[in-house]
C-alpha cells in the first residue's frame, strides 16, 4: 500500500519500552543510523538505556554499524504522541502482559500517523490476540527478536488475522534492509519457531533438574561443550543430516526413527515449585560466580561477534551498504529526557 | 582398584566398531598419540576409516594433537581377541542394537585382560540394560561422545548398577586426561543429558514440520541465526540467567514461570509417517545443496575449530602437555588390515 513509509526515506524510528529488549533494539537502530525516539514511563529509563547503549556500542561497531551512526541520537519521552512524532516505524517491546499490550496498541493506533507500521517484540502472544482494541489492525505485525537484539540477527515476522499482507511484507523488508535475518511465518504459532524449540529444550532441562538427573552446571556444559558447538553452523536438521553419514537424513530417520517411540523426554512442563525455582537460581548464581552480570554480557557479546564473523550469520545482509538516505545526519543536541 | 591399567602407561587403545562414531574416536586417539587397534567386521572398514582419519586430521592438528601423533598408527582386525591384544582401554561404538551390544559385551568380557575397562559410546541404552551377559559387569561404563568425537569435547560418563565406582572414576580420569570435557552422571538416565535436551528440541522440530508450522530451512535458521549463537558460550541456564537482566534467573523464573503453563510445546513425539520422513529428507537435501557431504563436514569442522578456539571449550584440558609416556613411538609398518 502506498500509504506505508518508503523504506529509504525513514530517518527516525520509535522504540516503545526501553527494557533489555526495547533498549537493545534502540541500540541497534542507532547503529543503523536512525534517530531513535523512545517511549518509556520509568523515571530511570534514560539512565538505563544510556548504560545499555554504551555496553552494546563496541560490539555493534564490529558488525552492523553504518557510517555516521550516532550513539547519542536518541531521546526518551513519557508522552506517546511525542515519541511517535515523525517516526517511520514503531517497535513495541513492552512487558509480556496481554492487557497491557492491548491497551498500548490502542493508544499507539490513535497517535501513529496513518500507514506507520507497528512491529511487536512479543515472545509469547499472537498478533490476533493482541490487536483486539485497535481500529487499524492491518498495520500491526509481530517482529520477534532475540536477546540481545543488537547482536542476534534473527527476527521472526508473522501477522495476525487482520494484519495486511502489505504490512507483513513491509516489515519483513524493513528488517532485512537493516541487516536482520528474517523468518516470515505464514501461520500464527504461539512461541513462533525458535522459542518453541528453545522452550522444549528448556522444559526438558527443568525436568532433569527437578528429577535430580542433572545439575544446572551439567545442563549448561552438556550444551556448550556438546551440541551447542554445532548449532551456530548447522541447525538441528542439518546436524542430523550430517549425523546420518553419507546417507544423510534419510539414513538417520530410517535408522533412528524407531527411537522416537522411546520415552526419553518428559514432555510436559514440571510444576515450578519453590524448591525447583530456588535450586535453579542457586545453580545459576554458582555457575556465573565470580562473573558479574556485566562480565557475562561482555563475554557473550565478544563471543557472538566472533561467532557471527565466523559463520557469516546475518553478515551478508548487513554487509550491503545502507543507502545514504538511511543514514540521517545527527540531530545536534537531541533532547535526552532522562527523567 | 590396582588391577586397572595405570593411565600414564597406556600406549594402545581399541576401538570396537569403525563407523562415524568409532572411526571418529580412532582419529582422536591417534591424535592423542595412541596406537589404535580397531575391530570391525566390514570388509571396507579399513578403507572408510582411512578416509575418515584423513578428513579429520587437519582439524585435529589445530586443537588436540600431541607431538608425535601418527595418523598411520592403526590396524583393523576382524578377530576380537586380536583387536584387544595389549590394549589399555576399549571404546565400543557398535550399532545401537541392544542384543548386538549384549553379545558383543560378552565377547569383549571373555577376551579382554582382567582390569581393562570397556567404555561404550551408546547414545540410547543404559549400561544396566547392556551388561547383562557379562561376568565382569564392574568394568563396563558408558562414555557417550558427540559427533564428531574427534572435535566435540563432551563425553557423558555413567555406570550401570553393577559398574564399580573405581571403573567409573578410571574412565572419567582417562577421558579427562586425553582432553575431553567429562560430565559424570550419578544416575542412569535414558538419553543421558545432552541427548535428552537435543531430543526434546528435535521432537518439537518434527512436530512443527509435521503441522506445517515451519520448514526444515526455517527450523535450522531459527537456531543458527538465533539461540544457536548463544549456546556455545552460555548454556540454556546461563542464557536465561542473562535474559533475566540484572535480576538474573530469579527474575526470569518469577516473571516467566507462569508461561510454563502455556501449551507451547507439543510434547509427545509425532508419528513418523512416510510423508513426514520424506518431507524432512527433501528439506535437508535442499538445504545442503549444492554442498556435498564432504563440504558440510569441512564447514562444520572448520567452524568447530574456530569456535572452540573462541570459547576455550575443552582446551584447558587439552592444553595440558601429555605425558611423554602417552605418546608412544610409532610402530613402524603397522599392520593395516583393510579387508
Amino acid at each position: 500500500m502506498s500509504t506505508h513509509p518508503t523504506l529509504e526515506d525513514i530517518t527516525t524510528v520509535t522504540c516503545v519500552g526501553a527494557g533489555t529488549i526495547g533498549g537493545g533494539w534502540a541500540a541497534y537502530f542507532l547503529a543503523r543510523g536512525f534517530t531513535v525516539r523512545v517511549w518509556d514511563p520509568s523515571p530511570v529509563a534514560g539512565e538505563k538505556l544510556s548504560r545499555l547503549i554504551d555496553a552494546a556500542w563496541p560490539a555493534l561497531s564490529e558488525l552492523d554499524m553504518v557510517e555516521g551512526a550516532d550513539k547519542t541520537a536518541w531521546s526518551v519521552h513519557t508522552d506517546l504522541a511525542e515519541a511517535v512524532a515523525g517516526t517511520g516505524f514503531v517497535q513495541e517491546s513492552a512487558p509480556e502482559d496481554l492487557d497491557l499490550k492491548r491497551r498500548l496498541f490502542a493508544d499507539l493506533d490513535a497517535v501513529c500517523e496513518s500507514g506507520v507500521i507497528i512491529g511487536s517484540s512479543t515472545s509469547g502472544y499472537t498478533m490476533t490476540e493482541m490487536a483486539t482494541e485497535v481500529t487499524h489492525a492491518e498495520r500491526f505485525v509481530v517482529g520477534h527478536p532475540f536477546n540481545p537484539p543488537y547482536l542476534i540477527p534473527l527476527v521472526e515476522v508473522v501477522g495476525g488475522e487482520k494484519s495486511s499482507a502489505e504490512a507483513v511484507d513491509w516489515v519483513a523488508d524493513f528488517y532485512t534492509r537493516i541487516g536482520k535475518s528474517v523468518i516470515r511465518m505464514d501461520r500464527e504459532v504461539p512461541g513462533f519457531i525458535a522459542n518453541r524449540l528453545q522452550e522444549a529444550l528448556w522444559r526438558e532441562a527443568l525436568h532433569m533438574i527437578d528429577n535430580g538427573e542433572a545439575t544446572v552446571e551439567q545442563i549448561d556444559r552438556s550444551i556448550t561443550d556438546g551440541p551447542g558447538l554445532r548449532w551456530p553452523f548447522h541447525g538441528p536438521m542439518l546436524t542430523f543430516h550430517l549425523a546420518g553419514g553419507e546417507g544423510g537424513m534419510a539414513h538417520m530417520l530410517d535408522q533412528f526413527g524407531p527411537s522416537l517411540k522411546s520415552p526419553w523426554t518428559r514432555l510436559i512442563a514440571p510444576e515450578l515449585t519453590q524448591k525447583l525455582r530456588d535450586d535453579i537460581v542457586a545453580g545459576c548464581v554458582d555457575a556465573s560466580d565470580p562473573r558479574t552480570f556485566v562480565d557475562l554480557v561482555t563475554e557473550r557479546d565478544a563471543g557472538i561477534v566472533a561467532l557471527r564473523r565466523l559463520t557469516g550469520s546475518g553478515l551478508a545482509a548487513a554487509a550491503e551498504p545502507a543507502d545514504s538516505a538511511t543514514v540521517p545526519a545527527t540531530a545536534p543536541g537531541c533532547d535526552r529526557d532522562e527523567d
